[in-house]
């Protein structure tokens, strides 16, 4: 099976609505089962478990691509988030403050699914607009 | 103009190997005069001086493309570093200690230069590799 820069953009659009549905039962339909992510062997149900945890942590998470590049078998994304984190976020006590930052990652994929993932998150932009007073 | 992803590959392999020989006066070459980085209109000089400025912080500085996306008029890359910083890098004090670290990049291409930026640089990663001892 090869797929061009297009439909890998609308699998990763699929994707990216699956997460925002929070519909777990069909994200093996994205992403493999011995799936990588950073490096680390989480398989598919430790990247479940990753996202739920996320979502557990930031309950107004919403992914949103800003800006998508294709080119078989790699797709690279711009991920924008404006949301509010209950607690802690990367160590951080964000306590209900809403945050804006960004992620950069990049997807290998392997038969229309997601193989391995290379993710970095702006962490310092957390730090920066933490600066100000805890809201009321 | 318009290039295909090869041909801006090997325009990215050219850019990259500029910054490498610190030939500033061929960076006119892959960037343009009114180029943004991170939504700051540094233009070529502003960021011919940022560039400056990291070799002086990392003389050992070598930009290594692990993982190039590109789709006209956009690539992306994970660039990865193994480096010697001399003294505070992104505030913390690495002195010259050996760190690895990655930066995952996107670049918006017109007219065959370097237009616009988005870089994020996985600074936590080297916080974490200071928690060991200074080197004697």
């Amino acid at each position: 099976m090869s797929a061009g820069p297009e439909s890998l953009e609308n699998i990763y659009e699929g994707y990216l609505d699956c997460l925002n549905r929070k519909d777990w039962q069909n994200l093996s339909q994205f992403v493999a089962v011995d799936v990588r992510h950073n490096g680390r062997p989480f398989g598919l149900s430790g990247y479940r478990e990753m996202l739920e945890g996320d979502f557990r942590a930031i309950p107004d998470l919403r992914f949103h691509a800003e800006l998508v590049v294709a080119n078989p078998p790699m797709l690279g994304c711009r991920l924008v988030f404006d949301c509010t984190p209950v607690g802690e976020l990367f160590g951080r006590p964000v306590n209900r403050r809403r945050v804006r930052f960004d992620e950069h990652v990049f997807y290998h994929f392997e038969n229309g699914l997601i193989a391995e993932v290379w993710s970095i998150i702006d962490q310092a932009a957390i730090g920066r607009q933490l600066s100000g007073p805890e809201p009321a």
